[in-house]
């Protein structure tokens, strides 16, 4: 294995092998191999990796250890690390690390850079500006495709993607040029005879996860940004897209477990960070959660009358969440992916209504019946049975409504998912249980 | 807006403004549009669409309405239709048609795409082979750049991507050259010494998950697909892979839900199917519940004596199955990421123990003081305080261990997510509680 070997290398310096490992392993891999090292053997493996893959290794790092690297880095060193790195990179960098590392970077760029940098770390977070790069290709559509061609060579080398090309005039976007169009097309043929006008594009202050829907739904490599005045000012690429799209499906998912989400890996995030994404929404659910429990004491009677009531409790609690926690959980996933809108609540309301009359129906049969042969007792099946369609089709209703209500109210739709609901669902089923047990036992309150 | 404009000129047969509105629409848009067409109206939209667009217009679709258009097209529509497709497209295509409809489309394919087709339909579903498209350039290392361009300019616009082509030598893959590099290099450059030959590969029977994996972590733009003896059969292109990180976080989520996943959009799906996809998964888990409150009742005597115990039931009960389910889904999330493996076993254990030391102190001195003060019953509070320590390690224990357990028997662990849990931590907090409740209080069971 490879990590091994280099380990072994390098702490018997020798840096002729060392290097060439470096020499044909691919940079991400490189970057989690260094993660390895202590401090020391950390800057030594570094300037052992080939300069033309040094800073796609450093971009590659985590923030901690790009900190330790720019420490020890002379201003040279430092200077060709940026220079290389794509602009998306060093912003996404520089919004992470501290303060006194970000002005040293700043200092060290150029003065052109560095109003770049500062234009891109002005955009709101998770916005379309904040992961452009303002690296791309552009072309005048009086070019031919030689010309072309030719500007590709002699800028291309530094763009972050040149197989999407530009057409641009005082700014504006008149078109696309694919290199594979470039590529299969003659050489005199002028770039706005070949240049796409049906074009993508986003706005700067644009949501990360719309910048995802477009690519997904067009199957893009590169989508154009445009400010307020519709002038071009960078490009998302794909695998900054893909990257949105599994880090937003992560944060869903978190937050659908009532947990803060982080931008940490599982075990990158400490024991305190961990409880302290999790203790809060812990304790409002608790809190929510003794309601119910306030609830159940003013029906003391009735299962003092009939015990066996309680043993209810759990099964009537937990298909009620369950139940909410399925149509909340589709609706949400519906709206993150797009298909899902405000103004289809009353069409998802209406399909959650037959969808649950359906489970209800089944369920409560299914429980009807084996309480009637369990406990011989026709009323208390008819009780279990009535509160289990009734619990079904709320908790469907509940979960299909609120998670479309907080979308409107621009809130994250994620929050209203499983845990939430359940607290929610919880109260209603007891009210509902306890309220047809009465009735049909003749209990008093 | 152009869909209204559309509707009303086709009504009007205009075809003349509908074929020029065609001609400037996305074909995903267009595909988009079609949908909401009658049959007539459907083909004879279809028939106004430009040449060039038709074929991406037609992959683009929904399976019912490729079938109904594959039904009215002539032989020749349909070959010329099928000529345009990519190979993946028609393979995508033809695993959801009827038979009948199969069987129409592999007679009219010429006999060695039928070949092709019949191979890529053989691979398992979900699998790399499956999603993969047989057509990519391929070079030979001793070309020169002019030559590899002469040859792209040929082969490559009938091939899905031409950004990355694959270097072979008897149907072994040595190295990989990019459209960046033969577009940034000198014309008589030896491919040899351009290529690449760090490959990230991968096989043809690998999971999709996995494939979706290495384009997040190496940013790649396609993925060359092995087969068993190391010969080069495909590659997967990163739209794929995008709509494979999109689909299996979906996937993901709605098991989480316990609901079988379905392939469809949530309004697509119809009532029925909607029923039946969460019907299984509740019977099960309500049944599971009903346990619990069989083992209720072993505590009638308990809860006779102090009611007041019934109503803490919920909070303890939601408390766990939160806890819990926080734990699961950070820990499916992270073998869905390649973030923890089975091997990390011990290690979350060890963080989750850790963590819940400190998430169930923080709820418990909460939740003891609110008792205090609410009942003034310092054993009540104790009692309570400690349930809600106990059961939070130990629903954190079991939400951590369950995933992987479950990974390593080749489950889907996402199935080991909040319901199952919190049906498992139900029972375990109910026996925690009411045994030390027994003891503090000196019950009689």
């Amino acid at each position: 294995m490879n990590r091994d070997i280099f380990m072994e290398l390098l702490a018997q310096r020798e840096f002729k092998a060392v290097r060439s490992i470096l020499n044909v392993m691919n940079a991400v891999d490189i970057a989690s191999l260094l993660s390895e090292l202590d401090d020391r053997d950390l800057a030594l493996a570094f300037r052992l990796i080939p300069k033309d893959k040094a800073a796609e290794v450093f971009a590659n790092m985590g923030n901690s250890l790009q900190s330790k690297l720019i420490d020890v880095f002379t201003e040279k060193e430092l200077k060709e690390i940026l220079d290389d790195m794509y602009m998306d990179d060093t912003v996404d960098m520089l919004e992470d690390l501290p303060a006194n590392v970000v002005t040293r970077i700043l200092e060290t760029v150029g003065s052109e850079k560095r109003a770049q940098i500062n234009i891109l770390l002005r955009y709101p977070e998770d916005s379309a500006g904040s992961i452009m790069t303002t690296e791309y290709v552009d072309l005048r559509r009086q070019m031919t495709v030689r010309e072309a061609m030719e500007h590709i060579r002699r800028v291309g080398i530094h763009k972050e993607t040149i197989y999407t090309c530009y057409v641009l005039e005082s700014r504006r976007l008149l078109g696309i040029v694919t290199a594979k169009d470039l590529m299969t097309s003659e050489d005199n043929v002028q770039i706005q005879d070949l240049m796409e006008t049906e074009i993508i594009s986003i706005g700067t202050h644009a949501d990360q996860e719309e910048v995802a829907r477009l690519f997904a739904k067009y199957d893009l490599l590169a989508l154009p940004v445009l400010d307020a005045d519709q002038c071009m000012v960078g490009i998302v690429t794909v695998d900054d897209a893909m990257d949105v799209v599994v880090d937003e499906a992560t944060e869903d998912m978190t937050l659908m477990a009532a947990v803060n989400p982080s931008e940490k890996t599982y075990f990158e995030t400490s024991v305190f960070e961990h409880a302290k994404n999790r203790i809060p929404w812990l304790l409002v659910l608790m809190l929510t959660a003794a309601i119910t429990g306030t609830i159940i004491t003013r029906y003391e009677n009735a299962f003092a009358a009939i015990p066996l009531l309680v043993s209810f409790i759990p099964m009537l609690m937990d298909t009620g969440g369950n139940c909410g926690s399925q149509s909340s959980t589709l609706i949400i996933r519906g709206i993150a992916l797009g298909e899902i809108q405000f103004r289809d609540l009353f069409r998802a309301v209406f399909k959650e209504f037959r969808i649950s009359l359906l489970v209800g129906t089944t369920l409560a049969v299914a429980n009807g019946l084996r309480i009637l042969i369990m406990y011989r007792d026709p009323s208390l099946a008819f009780v279990i049975a009535v509160s289990l369609i009734m619990t079904v089709m709320l908790s469907k209703m509940i979960g299909c409504t609120l998670p479309l209500l907080a979308k409107k109210v621009h809130l994250d739709p994620a929050i209203m998912a499983a845990p939430l609901i359940t607290t929610i669902v919880d109260t209603c089923s007891i009210l509902i249980y306890f309220n047809i047990a009465t009735l049909v036992f003749h209990l008093t309150l």
